[in-house]
């Protein structure tokens, strides 16, 4: 059974470290992160570590590692104060992956993928047309990571678009009808196949599962 | 289509609300955090919040809510310093949903699903036997936030098991081998199915498959 320490971690080679630690975590969401300069130059990057902060308010933080080539992202928001979260489904893996290359600033991922901006509500940000769950954000934070530099951005859900047949009665959104895709590593995309709903698990209390 | 805004998700019903939020950022990571009390008592409960943040130094942090019945995995993080992070496999979803009950801080949650323990190397923090992708992590920093009071927790690897079949030799973990499953809502449980593994994204090149 491969067993690996933190020193065994330190002396790897770097490609062998880069696929290992970032496929460790098991799967992670996959999001694209779009935004708009005030020169009305489109951005759209993949982003695999969007995460849920809490309901109310509604929340959602991820990380940015602005000295490479998410800082496009990271100065659109810091200077709009607003950017779009937007499932990646099946349809557009390739263009969503494609977006992860280092174009300069100048240039909107948009064109260059393909993918099509989308304005709704006088939002300042595109939405990703293609995407069944589509997400607007307002800026709310920014914590700088001591440890390497990374920042958790946090922001505020201000939109919220849902195409049809996702949304449940409960407000439980059923992703798989949204044809939402997971990363894992840095390069692979999935998708998913129902096991289980449960319903709140309490103490000493046999699990009920949710049927449908 | 429906659309909701800031207004509209204030006024919803709170568990409507819940499931809604807790849905829209797509498929979450799933995982069972152990840590052990500084009285051994040991203590299992289920993250849906793990996301990568590093590769060098090897970071990883995941999100807290210590108000409610994640408190001991925070207590014990803080005064041991150590805890784990193992993947949650379709063998063990019931288990891992079970260990998200209120029990109190003097029981043990491997006791109450069934999970096993597992010690290696000395590490304070228990290890859960029946995961096929287990780490161990060395406390580092904690980070508050302001919007809602929740803390990102970050720590680093110190020690990653892997079961037999599971690394490749470019270190890319074959997670869907590993049965690693992945968590949407609050309580829903799906499994994986590869659809592409993409080399890295270059400017104006095409998109290359990784076949295997």
């Amino acid at each position: 059974m491969p067993k690996f320490n933190v020193k065994d971690i330190n002396e790897m080679n770097k490609i062998f470290r880069l696929n290992l630690i970032n496929s460790c975590t098991g799967f992670k969401s996959a999001n694209l992160i779009a935004t708009k300069s005030n020169d009305n130059i489109s951005n759209v990057a993949v982003f695999s570590s969007v995460t849920h902060l809490g309901s109310n308010p509604p929340l959602l933080g991820f990380i940015l590692r602005p000295q490479i080539n998410e800082r496009q992202t990271y100065t659109n928001i810091k200077s709009t104060g607003f950017y779009t979260i937007n499932h990646i489904n099946s349809s557009i893996i390739d263009k969503a992956h494609m977006s992860s290359a280092k174009y300069p600033a100048t240039v909107s991922e948009f064109d260059i993928t393909g993918l099509t901006e989308q304005y709704e509500n006088n939002f300042h940000a595109p939405f990703v047309a293609e995407s069944h769950v589509k997400i607007g954000m307002k800026y709310l934070e920014e914590y700088s990571i001591t440890a390497n530099g990374t920042i958790l951005m946090v922001g505020e859900i201000v939109h919220l678009l849902i195409d049809e047949n996702i949304l449940k009665n409960d407000g439980w959104l059923d992703l798989e009808n949204a044809d939402t895709c997971i990363i894992s590593a840095l390069d692979t995309y999935s998708k998913t196949k129902k096991l289980k709903r449960y319903e709140y698990s309490k103490p000493y209390t046999e699990l009920k599962e949710i049927e449908g």
